[in-house]
């Protein structure tokens, strides 16, 4: 595309680095800004300065965080005993949105992948230990991706954890609500036939 | 979706205002950012900023500018004698881009629609009037969008004209390049037929 303006050239330029958006989406996202206020526009880009500026990690769970502690960990009506161990802030994100659960995450950061060099090193599972020994942890929920590496990672946490007095549980897995059976893979169905849950318990749970 | 970082919510917030951008798909360019360098993002949203404090319009053409005077209008090898009427900035770059054109453009800013209260009074019509009368102007090439509107527009613009000495025409309508003739619909197909080109004419086109 042949701009006749550097500014806009530019713009254009910046905004299809992002993922998914290619030269005419971010044409058409530059057109939208030109027609926006200008202190809206300024008020756009100076939230993303500021979020990439001023944004850190939480030192214990290392979610990200408007200061060294993120609000979920320094909030006093959470639930210390319960650690939900998650792959990324997306996670965690996904998980808080659903208002159901009240106790604190740790962020690994990954999962492990021999094959892309990712091992226990790369990911936070050493603070994640210290975390269990020192604070006062009564059980781990692994919400990790329902894939081979992520089933690995699961045991190679429990593993590290298995001198510690603590209960390990992953998230349950089966039929997604709403979901048709003649949809569901193989392993899925199957699994959830496997675990089948008496019917008391799922009521209370559509009642929860 | 609930953020635990305000700056996150913020940012996500802002990117969500944009064209055909959710929540969901905002959190990711967020996220994307958040991986990209300091300096990457401040660049970023420091193209956004002065993209809409500084950008300008052209005061001939009214096409969007870095100046009073766009780099189209201000070029000497433009062919001064034509000027291609275009509704908007987006057409001026859809016909640079073809890198077939050497003349000058006026935009209109939109099309007449009288049920959305567009007149001539909120279009750019009585500057190109101006331009036409007072440069040397031979030429106008409408090309505005294929619809009722836009041949409005069209007979409009060449009544208004029709006291000057200039020659009016509008760009080529019929199948696209590539397409196939079950697809194009009744309308393109019958004006194609009607309009129908010579051989030579067709060879000398393909070659150019």
């Amino acid at each position: 595309m042949i701009f006749s303006s550097k500014l806009i050239e530019d713009a254009v330029q910046e905004f299809s680095k992002l993922p998914g958006i290619g030269k005419k989406t971010a044409l058409r996202m530059v057109l939208h800004l030109l027609k926006m206020e200008k202190e809206e526009v300024n008020g756009f880009s100076g939230a993303l300065s500021r979020m990439r500026n001023e944004i850190c990690f939480c030192n214990t769970c290392h979610n990200i965080s408007d200061s060294d502690q993120c609000t979920i960990c320094a909030s006093p009506g959470r639930n210390k005993s319960q650690v939900c161990v998650v792959e990324t802030i997306r996670d965690v994100i996904a998980i808080e949105s659903t208002q159901q659960y009240n106790g604190l995450y740790h962020v690994l950061g990954g999962i492990l992948s021999p094959l892309d060099g990712i091992g226990p090193e790369q990911l936070n599972v050493a603070s994640l230990h210290e975390r269990v020994k020192n604070e006062e942890v009564e059980e781990l929920i692994m919400a990790l991706s329902p894939t081979i590496e992520g089933d690995t990672t699961v045991y190679y946490i429990a593993r590290q954890m298995s001198e510690l007095p603590i209960r390990i549980t992953t998230i349950a897995r089966g039929i997604s609500f709403g979901g048709e059976l003649e949809y569901a893979d193989e392993m899925t169905l199957a699994r959830s036939i496997a675990k089948r849950l008496p019917i008391d318990n799922y009521v209370s749970m559509k009642g929860s």
